[in-house]
């Protein structure tokens, strides 16, 4: 099989002083920041998806990029010159880890029968290129979105032999996943949600997620895959409206199901701005609910209303991502997915490496910035002293449960209590956090 | 105490055949609609606060109504001639109920002694307004997010001090809202939320929030108050980001708390669709989740980021709004306050009974409409069918249990499963709402 | 050639009483309303892309119609069966137009002389089928956006030679849509603007646009086409900004070159909504600026941010758009086309036939309750009544050029002038357009 | 009269290793960059309005900051305490300009000639504190919004005696400007524009809007004033929709009137991102066409949908809006003007410096980064290489107007045109501007 990425070789660290587009300039895998090397902080991980099933079509316009493994053919014949050139990019990409949907490495076939043998034969063939390059799988998920039969829902369809096809696909994908090695499994319930209220029943629909789940996590024990479960919010799109839509919303649904122990989030950026918060906020929040667990690292356009899944490129929110990970002692199984999808102009070969050197290297500088915000420690000092009141007299009493509405209100009458405002110093706060940023 | 709203005298039913912008076209209260009054359906009441407290001022410009209570004085006598007014227009609008908060009705005064004496002695006179009109209390609330205390939050202040002053507030209201036969009590968190995450402490704010939330439930047992507890969601404004941003968020809420069974919500059509769903979607889910409580019926303007406020006019929305509450059985202790703002430029007496009588028209109207829809009961047939197969033996042994991933994946290649998607039919359904809407 | 939408014959008005889904209820084609027919108002059409060349996929998944024409075949063949299918349709849906792209009907080919000859085959089809059927076409465009070469842009291209292929096709468009007697021609630009500030010479691509446009009005005075130029704006989707970004905007353009006497908008509901105002709103801008030319009749999804083309239904809405089309003397060559999609979940043939009986009726109804506002005219009263002092002395004194800056503060501090706002009276009409909307 | 800012003096720049926060890192007034001072490139200007005008109330809460001239009181004496700290703070900023409205600076009286009176009178006060200072006025304005006799509108108000109320007040604030060597009059008409188009005539507003303009430059021609008019776009907010919505809306409305050579534009960042643009985007596009005049430099809250107005701190963005202005030649009248307002919790008195020192930080960072890009210039030469083609045989035919598109359809088909699409390279362009950015 021929080289794709012809006259491109290993992406290498050079430095700032480099001038060559196609080295890293600041991502040095090897190199050590709080004790880890940024390879072990980062976890970085390239898709199937985007880069290796996309041809450059979207809703108004067809394929530009004319990938040779997605022209008419031999279905199986083009799966595996699709596994070749995704093995010859993640490698010469340097990044550790790979993702996949089942549908992205095999044909599904023409039948569940079809499917399983396709996708046990790539699976063959992907633990060999694993074994050639020493690529790992950071998680594999199933397509329960792409096929016609998925157009009402998957999990969450009305009819429920469609609820089995998809659960015939996840227990596919969970033993492919635990086989290769992946390190979490993810659930993206794309079609998981209404088109409109008038056709849908919520609590049954939310039932049959809710079972699902669990379904999942009693297949996990029995296969004894250690890995984490993830679940990835997005609010819309395909969907109006995803049952998965911010972190705060699976929180609720997984504490309904008992299931809050079982799951983490998968964050996607995109995902997070489209459901009207920042990147941060969702990290923020699953961090503070005990759920945070991986990320798809992009972004969106901010002026755009879906998802653009470009490359992360946002220096200054990437710090703030990365020094919540950090504070919050960084990732465990999760890593850091570029779900990220070229701009359809960018029809060139080498634009694939551009892309991702790009993120790697947003993403490393905001390691290493969120690395000197934490030495310095300036954020964390201000919360403590902001929030002191809270570990003395008062606030501790409230805190055990000392206190009762009316003994409060006796206690504020008594005390003549008039608390005063203090400056949240926001301005300088933002002021100290870019003189990290630039110097 | 002279008549503020000379020339307008209680409004009355006059069916759709009047020309008297003076009078109610399709509210009628005593009229029975599917076995009640549709008095006893809608529960209307109306608010102090924009209403009674506002001049007309906006971030940009000066107050422009005039109102004689506003001016300054004695701050105890422009309370006086406030309430008067108050129950001139409550009466005359010919809506059963009202609804306030602490500060709307009674100066806070210069410490909180002052706040508990001017309180009482104006409770006192809405009691004795009460009397006199037959008007009763929807709900009571407490201001936890006007003085300049609150700027960083009450009860997730950075300053016990200040969720003490909060907690007097919330203690005096309710206990205020209890003697006033108030038959809800709302908590809305305007200033519960940040400004930047750079300052503060999520786990903190929630875990302060929580324990509140925990003592306003102990509160009310203690002193037997029967109503409801509101939690009314909000996902931004004032503050940048409010921790109860939506319906599913205040759900994970109280499920973390154990409050799920404790507590309910107030949707407000307007603080829905700055979340980014329709009023619809809030309502149903919080039914679907077993926590809808009461309305505040107002809209916002679909070009604007901000909460506008305005009086409900679109009929097929709240038609769809009234068909899930009648499909859920209906208000219990809940009810429909208009929490909606004069346009700035309707500055003269009357066209506060426009705003109220179009608002009371329009939703009598969804009353009349979504009956009309019950009764056809179109929507729920079809959904009935299109969910049929989860009462088939497959179905069934999903939900209950039965299957394991690993059986469905065996059941599904045995079968050989091939589900076809079946339409939807949104147009049609579409169609058939507008059918039942417009004749 | 068999009949594609079987049991479905030509679609009648049967009135409101009917319970017929395949009937009109409100559209009654030969009533006479305000001096013309319904149909003469409100000149439908039905398009050919969303109907006939979109088989139900979206970015996240497959077709799921399973339209016959649109499988794999002799490109020239299958043109042919989907226009017997469109005519099929369009003669049932009892519209008296359609809408089409040239590569809509007929195929590209490998090259433009293939795409000439295809073209000129495929017109006269379309002829011979207009002549059987008594469809009149409303209007043609080119679709200079979904080809690869236009991925950078069409007339907006770096590459001279894009333009040129480009031109081409208009050319021929053009050419065509006068041979079928089409009452207007269309543009839009949905890859005229730009994916990133970075590339692109805002200037110089303003120019290449500008000349373009010039160069069609000289085609269409040579070829002595009578009907209307028309722009379509839109924001964006699937270019990240687009030139033609409302009617504001277009206005601007066309004043730059000097070609506002030569083109009017042709305003799609769904692309004012992207553009962040209301349908209202783009019509009335467009009236007020004398440049308003036709409709594409949809609607977006409030939630969410992309073109979702579906059936109009929102009554209360279209009502005031019909308002203002009436106020403003009614279509001249204009008309309503649907551009409209099926939901991805509607895949019954007769779906197609529920969307559009719909957005008729819809429509219809919209035109009756214009006509009702029209006839009691407590709006325009309202407003003369408004704007009375522009009448007057002062107010004419200051239209006609009379007054400076420095006469005028001589004249207000001489006269102490002291104006008062006088109340807008927004909810009171707010109210009287819902006493005619719903009785 | 005491110093208000204790303990804080003249703001001095340090340098990148400085701790101070009360000092510039960046800001070196005096260094040259590309051929100009630091100062002379970024013209910054602070404002009155926010800065002195403003006690930290929002629409939800009172004042918290508690400033002693905002106070009861006598009025012209509370003014002149005003411009006291104002001036005492401009000073110590060690930015060379300011602006103002007259309502900022001078009570409004109880009829015009008091506000002739009282205006005239600070003038004097200012144009001493200019002397006594060494501050410059880059441009003044007059409030026609703040004040009830507007709420409907000034300029496009029903009532022609608003419209006089208002010229009077432009007359006065112009003639004020002049005489303090202001560099630029701005007009912003935040009460021009709807509420609701069912009360509204736009064409007649937008005359009178035209015909106002036309009075302003006549004025300006007569007393000979010097400095540029400017616009400032905002779409909305106060008002439901705003005429000057964007700057390409407000080129449209110069075209009409004939105004294009007389009005540049003021353009504001939150103003851009509420249009739903980029400021980048408002910049650019402003440029194209030929009327950039000025800017006011904030930013507004991406999950917020109001005018937050916060400090610039997105040194990315605004290095790419430093690189377009550089690119235009600088600014010529023009100026940075801080429309910035503290945050409500940012109390304490040197949070007022901390924002300033933080955004002019972060603009000198920006203009450092833009020139470095400019120098090596790599943006540019993309741009020429990629629209190469228009300096080619062919580009330049067509933009001669030697090419109709009969000769091209020709012309592309006689040389059978293949045109290739051809990668814009986005992702590289970003990653270039990243390493500027980030070394």
């Amino acid at each position: 099989m021929a080289e794709y990425f012809k006259n491109i070789s290993k992406i290498q660290y050079e430095g700032t002083g480099s001038t060559n587009p196609l080295a890293f300039h600041h991502y040095n895998p090897t190199e050590v920041i709080l004790g880890k090397t940024m390879a072990e902080h980062l976890r970085f991980a390239s898709c199937y998806w985007h880069n290796f099933c996309w041809d450059g079509s979207d809703v108004f316009g067809q394929g530009v990029f004319g990938r040779p493994w997605l022209q008419a053919g031999d279905e199986m014949q083009r799966a595996k010159e699709k596994a070749n050139v995704a093995f010859e990019f993640f490698s010469k990409l340097n990044a550790p880890y790979y993702c996949f949907h089942d549908a992205d490495v095999a044909p599904g076939g023409n039948n569940l029968k079809e499917y399983v043998n396709n996708f046990a034969e790539i699976t063959d063939v992907l633990e060999q290129k694993q074994a050639e390059t020493g690529m790992k799988l950071l998680w594999g998920t199933a397509n329960l979105f792409s096929h016609p039969r998925y157009a009402g829902g998957a999990i969450t369809s009305p009819d429920p032999e469609v609820f089995a096809y998809g659960a015939a696909q996840v227990f596919n994908a969970m033993n492919a996943t635990k086989r290769l090695g992946g390190e979490n499994y993810v659930l993206w319930g794309g079609r998981e949600g209404y088109e409109t209220l008038l056709n849908t029943d919520l609590r049954q629909e939310r039932e049959q997620l809710g079972r699902f789940m669990q379904m999942v996590v009693e297949h996990k024990n029995k296969i004894g895959f250690k890995g984490a479960l993830l679940i990835e919010p997005k609010p819309q799109e395909p969907t109006k409206h995803q049952y998965d839509y911010d972190s705060a919303t699976v929180y609720g649904f997984l504490k309904q199901f008992g299931l809050e122990n079982e799951y983490k989030v998968n964050i996607e950026a995109n995902h997070a701005t489209l459901a009207g918060h920042s990147f941060h906020h969702e990290v923020a929040t699953a961090v503070s609910l005990g759920i945070f667990g991986s990320l798809d690292a992009n972004r969106g356009d901010a002026q755009l209303g879906w998802d653009t899944d470009q490359f992360p490129n946002d220096v200054p929110e990437l710090t703030l991502v990365m020094y919540e990970i950090l504070k919050s002692g960084g990732f465990t199984t999760g890593g850091m997915n570029f779900d990220c999808k070229l701009r359809r102009q960018s029809s060139d070969p080498a634009d694939m490496f551009h892309g991702h050197i790009g993120g790697m290297d947003h993403l490393a500088l905001a390691l290493r910035k969120a690395a000197a915000i934490l030495e310095k420690d300036f954020l964390a000092d201000f919360v403590k002293q902001r929030y002191a009141g809270w570990s003395g007299n008062l606030g501790k009493a409230i805190q055990n449960g000392e206190h009762s509405l009316a003994t409060l209100a006796e206690f504020a009458v008594a005390n003549n209590l008039q608390p005063k405002h203090v400056s949240g110093q926001q301005e300088l706060l933002e002021n100290k956090v870019n003189r990290v940023l630039f110097g």
